[in-house]
């Protein structure tokens, strides 16, 4: 730091004069003691076994934090939770922000818990590191369920990478399983890459929709159509019933252009309103069947257990990519073959091949 | 090999009675003399500049050759032919088997030498190492177009992967190219995973289909209908005539619903017999319309960087998965790791980093 932006500091001591002593003791020994006191891996898992919410909160922020001694402690507690988890129903929810998110999840929640289920709710949204949490960043749209003693609400965490967050959400998944939370939803926005992300961790994927202008499906993502288990149209309600009614009907044709999916299970498309709750019911009872039906046919272990070989084989692809990127001569060449292919100068693949020498002679 | 193999083989020679001498030793030295008067690759490089075939043949079999000897080889040729590339326009063409993608390129190449061009007609078809060639491995199917002193047809390069395959088709192209041929096609078979490949070393790419029984649209595979930059619905003659026509309405109702292409053109569906010829030219306009268009845009060259970027990072990512998959202790250990996380006795990551652990300590 420059002399200028030092003494420009509002926290500059002035040289001879010490700064009064800290008076309140106690209250420092009392943080100390109670740093020290954290509970060690063996206690939160048996708490959060015993269902503790605390503990629960307190193994998650373990999982999120990037501390390396947090890691080997979050993964401890992991190896420990695992052997009970498994046991819930995975629903991933996306939708384009304005189509009522939020409310949705509330009301289904709400229903859910009312049926005597247990609730979790997680999101998946790489973006909220910056923009400080657009989904379930602000709980108090989830005013009910957030009050409801059967349902636990936890905002995205933060990552700079979908990939970070993805691995954060679906350790987390684990940890609420093992809690006895035996319904799990995930949230993401439908928007970038995250729902494929969350799609690969869930055995159901609903994809809220609101009727437009006539023109529905003109301009909706790629791929997100083919995912979906379920579509729902939400905000039927008032004027926008008959609306809400035709969409379901293009929705239904548009399904049709697809080949069947593995699940064997023709998607369905229904109209609701999480104002009104008219039609929030019918879904559950859509997922329910799904749910038996998969479970009797098989499909729902042989989905679960190809998302677990796919989730280790993504983070081991993953971290040979961030351990050959990251390296500082790597960097630099790749630039300069980057441009080169770009002129034309050298084929992509002499290029690739320059790389991969430097890094495998180099054995970093 | 065991005794009783060794001496059922025709090849044996019986203790105590020698062979007879080779009598033809001109025959010997000839050969080996050719053999040492292999062209050098300076040789073959201005050879297929001046668009010398045999030296283009050559030079591809150097290509797809696995000697390491010839990999350097092949790549002075490529370094030496990549200046004077990249002056062609690259097509794709995929279609499942019996929608008659050869008499097609027949019909098609023949419109196009006819109108001056130099055509090379080349093939991404990973399984024709296999099945010893299904695509283009029986030229007699090209019976006009062989012989057309304007065309160069090459068939698929065998390889195991379809990295593979991939590679030495793109680095193909740049030969071609040097050699004067000012239109690539690129025919792939429209199953499995050839046509991504495919799709991102063409500036077009053409689905061919034939109209069905009335439900076209189911079952298309996924993506593929996205991708498209023309959708050509062959065989409309005779009898088919009318359902080659409401296929094309119904193509084309099906593309509306997908969001905008990158290059802001809208795909078309179009009829045509490669049989009695009708509608092929009308083909060659619609695609010499979005070269023209997307020339003046600047898309064509964006993507063409696009696509070198791509081929780049693909190798790339590609040899780091090789390398890390292909060591024994990683693969026994995965076999291991992956059993557990089936029994869910390991979480996912956990049994990544049990993997990578072991590759980063021993830098293989």
């Amino acid at each position: 730091m420059s002399d200028l932006r030092k003494h420009s500091s509002a926290l500059q001591e002035k040289a001879g004069i010490s700064p009064p002593e800290i008076t309140n003791v106690t209250a420092i020994n009392t943080i100390k003691f109670k740093r020290r006191q954290q509970p060690t891996s063996q206690q939160l898992i048996k708490d959060i076994l015993n269902g503790n919410r605390t503990a629960l909160s307190r193994a998650i922020t373990l999982i999120e934090s990037t501390n390396p001694d947090h890691f080997e402690k979050a993964s401890e507690i992991i190896q420990g939770c695992l052997p009970y988890s498994n046991q819930s129903l995975r629903i991933g929810i996306t939708g384009v922000p304005g189509v009522g998110k939020s409310t949705f999840i509330e009301a289904f929640g709400k229903q859910l818990t009312q049926l005597k289920k247990k609730v979790a709710v997680l999101a998946v949204d790489p973006s909220s590191s910056i923009s400080h949490g657009s989904i379930l960043g602000d709980k108090t749209r989830m005013e009910e369920l957030v009050k409801d003693e059967n349902a636990f609400i936890r905002p995205s965490a933060s990552g700079e990478t979908l990939g970070g967050v993805a691995r954060k959400t679906r350790e987390t998944i684990i940890l609420c399983e093992a809690a006895g939370f035996d319904t799990i939803i995930i949230e993401t926005v439908g928007v970038g890459q995250s729902e494929t992300a969350v799609h690969s961790m869930v055995d159901f994927f609903l994809l809220l929709k609101i009727s437009g202008a006539g023109d529905e499906l003109q301009g909706i993502k790629r791929g997100i159509m083919e995912m979906a288990d379920m579509i729902v149209i939400n905000k039927a309600d008032g004027d926008n019933i008959k609306k809400a009614n035709l969409a379901k009907v293009e929705f239904n044709r548009a399904l049709h252009l697809f080949p069947p999916k593995k699940s064997n299970l023709q998607p369905k498309v229904t109209t609701c309103s999480a104002i009104t709750k008219e039609g929030i019911s019918e879904i559950w009872n859509t997922i329910s069947d799904y749910f038996e039906l998969t479970n009797e046919s098989g499909f729902f272990q042989e989905k679960r257990s190809d998302q677990n070989q796919f989730w280790m084989m993504e983070t081991i692809n993953e971290q040979l990519k961030r351990n050959f990127y990251n390296q500082p001569e790597i960097i630099s060449l790749l630039e300069q073959n980057k441009k080169a292919v770009q002129n034309n100068e050298i084929s992509p693949f002499a290029a690739a091949q320059n790389l991969l020498q430097l890094y495998f002679e180099k054995k970093f």
